[in-house]
């Protein structure tokens, strides 16, 4: 069996990448690993389902155990990829997507160079600071961290297979989609050994 | 204006390439590359559509001029692909598709490592096998050599980035348009140089 593919999926915070992976999990076959933070939930997140909402001491002890595949300190909190979960699915067949930011997917790309890196952007930086505002979570001096570090966050770019513009979110979610299904005609070392078999039924079948 | 992508479709004879190549053209804004061919048309065929035929000296004076992006002798005959119109569409924008085989395709790459190359497999070597034999144009000779021929071709599928297995041609189609329109999303130089545009506006609308 086809082992699955994992996509690694980054952008400026505002970008509406969040949006764009519900979607993809929500029509496609493919599953999103939830996160481990130390910081506060927000209105609505559900333990388990956004994040495992986890203590600082919790985290610490996982990374010192290599828990994570990747993990990271973010606006004074940290945020990490549980390892067992991912390798488990990938390895059963089952396409993972990731949602985090450029240093995670750099992480990331050392452990797993095979990953599928898609970075999303905003149609443009006003458009971006205006979704930063209308989020309405964030205190004056947060807003300016995160839209400073939206440029930092796209310098990144050129360490991704793959850029999609999210002028309108389910446009941005049929191109994502789109890269998903072709990169599953890659060729492979799975198909190789396909290769082999045609091979014997060839040399079995060939007219003398 | 973004650059044209060049798309090289291979595949042992009998696997439906041609067709998918027709219904790539018929339904996306993609031209074909019309090769020139030392080979007597056969029924049916159409000079200037399916291949401009010529004479071999008319073949062998292009080859000194460097005309060609690739050429080879394939039972007997020359085939060869014009380097004048593939470079002018592309230069403007257009994105190009080119039916040859491994030999022709591996001298494209030399040239365009930035080509995508897409690989059609058949279902199965029995499957192939009565495809050739229902097109009734061969040879029992001609046909042995396009069976073994197909071994060899598709030993070199680990050059190629894409394949599709032909099981009906028009589910094929759409995998191979998928895989032209991710490829468009594929992060590049293009993608850079708006990345410095969107810096330049972001240092002019930061809130102080």
């Amino acid at each position: 069996m086809d082992k699955g593919l994992l996509f690694v999926i980054s952008g400026p915070s505002g970008t509406g990448k969040g949006t764009i992976c519900k979607e993809l999990v929500k029509t496609m076959d493919i599953v999103m690993s939830v996160s481990e933070t130390t910081r506060a939930p927000r209105d609505g997140e559900i333990q388990g389902k956004n994040y495992f909402f986890v203590t600082k001491e919790a985290f610490q002890t996982k990374i010192q155990e290599d828990g994570f595949i990747e993990y990271a300190e973010v606006y004074g909190n940290y945020y990490g990829t549980p390892k067992e979960f991912i390798l488990n699915k990938i390895e059963s067949g089952q396409d993972v997507v990731l949602e985090i930011d450029f240093q995670g997917a750099l992480q990331v790309k050392e452990k797993f160079p095979n990953g599928i890196f898609i970075f999303i952007l905003p149609p443009s930086m006003k458009e971006l600071r205006q979704r930063i505002v209308k989020r309405g979570t964030e205190s004056e001096k947060s807003f300016k961290e995160r839209f400073n570090n939206a440029l930092k966050e796209i310098s990144y770019i050129d360490k991704y297979d793959y850029c999609v513009i999210n002028d309108e979110v389910e446009c941005a979610a049929t191109k994502v989609k789109t890269i998903i299904e072709a990169e599953h005609y890659k060729v492979t070392e799975e198909i190789y050994s396909q290769i082999y078999k045609y091979k014997e039924e060839l040399l079995c079948s060939t007219p003398r």
